[in-house]
């Protein structure tokens, strides 16, 4: 049994970030940016007006001044001439300052007669201009590469004239589940058969990760029909498979993907739910091994997959963020595996279920967070200080 | 003007939840459920084994007792007979425990020799079984309508044999930018022009909140245009416009719309960036006008669009949760608008951007957060608490 941390960085250590791909900016919301986004303009590009109101000369803006209107300049249609002394241009939020002008005067501080105007409020110089590039320049670094995009990151992108991204491809992964006793939703179920969860949990899980699931048809527990899974993965950059990383008879999917070529890194960690976590590859195709029971695979998928799936995108692969929470209840000392215990979490109080069996999915849709506990933790009085992951992103 | 919470609602009176429709369990994560998710089967469907080891009685189950193996029942083939006095059946995690075991040995306290079992841990009664019904039973309600449906859920869903969902319709949100002086990033730009980012952040913000954006082609400060705009609306559950709400002369969405029964409820709101905001209807189709400067067209879109989509989504259409943190710099007093203000965030610590103008996109991408200042807020020292808006999710 290897702990949780070495097995992460083993996993990760495997991997790479995938190549980068050509997509339309429409497409980029949450995919990570491969290559740096900059601008090809300057914004704004020209000094302009922030309201709506009369360009005009300083000098020239003072109480109860009368100028004359000597045209327009809607947005998008600057004014071609140069406003002298006595003059103002009418001008709207995003409209050009006009050549000579160097303040804006609101037009609720001013009243208009014909194209006589009376200032009935001093400007100073410069007063509501957005300047020339006050927001960037040509050649600024709007967005740097390996971030996750944003709606703001869009549109940034389209501000600095951007149509095109280039961004990590999303990992393909194709998710084996195996076991004679599962079956699909809505299939027959054999004499004490459950339905399958794990596969469509996880594509969900892989999804939300940022990755492609694949689904493959459910292997029974047969060598030959884990080994033709395998083959059916061929194309992904990860292959997840659920059950058979234990060490009974009928825990075969080792043993089936042997006769691919298994290269087998661990089998075992110091964790619960999910000792059985197998980590390897077949050839070029790295295989993560999820234990069967629907809890151990969720939090597996948390603690590795999920940083597995973040890593081949271009992140850093960091581990789920851990946060402080008081404990609700009592808990009695851990032995040699972290432990991860589902909890519901109010007014910052994580109160675990009293029932952690890893079976047990309804507990773990309802949990709001798991308590993680450090190896050989001492028992905890309700009121002590522990760290708990988030589920509510999963 | 009126205060931000009377705004928004005012804008969720007017909408009411879509209505349901049936998909496919792998299109579920993220949707918003319609009706319950019952358990169609209780799970387990029998006493099944949560480890690999041996079916027993507890009576025989004393150290060094040898007990008969007269049989193995793999996950998915339970034994058929009885397990009797000194006999033992071999079993593995998710088996059914035969009739006449009440207990199972964990494989490693035990030695085989051909069907010989040695006995090396006594074990009492009940001992690694997981009880029918464990999980849940027949008829239970596993997941409430209005709920988003995380992967968890998916994998209950799946538990619970169901392959089809009921969940609410994703609403469709029509986008129509408006301006004489905006382009599409990489068409040609009119001298003192922009590109236009307003229309893409917003389709993918669109769909982070769980939308279907539709990009309208921009309608230039022409009557005819939006009033066309609108027409290419008709069949969206949202109209979102961006631009002219503001009081200048060729701000003309409002009067645009006029000409297709524009029923407006309000169009000026107390806060910052955003005054602006207009909302209405067009018959049957609610209407959101969002102001033109991009940071203000975002952070309404924070405050407004995604309340409203979420709750045409069947959810609350809660506002955005508010947090704690501790000012970095200083503020001045503020006036009568409710203030949303660009901050970085570090180690609980927000500090404002020192310009704030609402053109300055790439402030509110680098921004973290958004500290909130209510109306007439005194002046603030570095050190005050105050309350942000976490930017992550947008």
């Amino acid at each position: 049994m290897i702990p949780v941390e070495e097995a992460r960085a083993r996993v990760l250590a495997a991997l790479s970030p995938l190549g980068a791909e050509t997509i339309a900016l429409p497409e980029g919301f949450g995919r990570v940016l491969a290559a740096p986004i900059i601008a090809r303009l300057t914004q704004p590009p020209a000094d302009l007006s922030a309201m709506d109101g009369y360009a005009l000369r300083a000098a020239d803006a003072v109480l109860g001044a009368r100028l004359k209107i000597i045209g327009a300049a809607p947005a998008g249609h600057p004014f071609g001439g140069t406003i002298g002394p006595g003059q103002a241009v009418r001008l709207f939020t995003g409209s050009v300052l006009p050549a000579g002008a160097d303040t804006v005067l609101l037009q609720e501080d001013a009243t208009l007669n014909a194209d006589v105007l009376t200032v009935n409020e001093a400007v100073p110089p410069g007063k509501h201009i957005r300047r020339a590039g006050q927001d960037f320049a040509a050649g600024d670094v709007l967005i740097a590469p390996g971030r996750r995009l944003t709606t703001r990151d869009i549109g940034l992108a389209a501000a600095g004239n951007h149509a095109w991204l280039a961004v990590h491809r999303r990992p393909r992964v194709a998710i084996l589940a195996t076991g004679d006793e599962i079956s699909l939703p809505g299939a027959p179920i054999a004499p004490g058969g459950i339905v399958s969860s794990n596969a469509h949990a996880l594509a969900a899980f892989v999804t939300a990760a940022g990755g492609i699931p694949t689904i493959l048809p459910i292997a029974a527990d047969d060598l030959g029909a884990i080994a033709a899974g395998a083959d059916a993965a061929q194309g992904a950059d990860l292959l997840v498979t659920t059950g058979g990383a234990s060490v009974g008879d009928h825990d075969l999917v080792a043993a089936g993907l042997q006769a691919r070529g298994l290269a087998l890194d661990f089998w075992k960690i110091a964790m619960r739910p999910g000792k059985p976590l197998m980590f390897g590859a077949l050839g070029a195709l790295p295989l993560l091994g999820l234990p069967g029971n629907p809890v151990s695979a969720l939090v597996c998928a948390i603690l590795f997959l999920r940083p597995a799936i973040e890593l081949l995108s271009g992140l850093p692969g960091d581990p789920p963020a851990l946060h402080h929470a008081i404990l609700g209840a009592a808990m009695k000392p851990n032995d040699q595996r972290e432990d991860y215990v589902r909890a519901r979490l109010q007014n910052g109080v994580a109160t675990p279920f009293p029932m952690q069996d890893s079976g047990m999915l309804r507990t773990l849709a309802q949990a709001q967070c798991l308590i993680r506990r450090p190896a050989f933790q001492e028992a905890l009085e309700a009121g002590a200080a522990v760290e708990i992951v988030l589920l509510n992103e999963y």
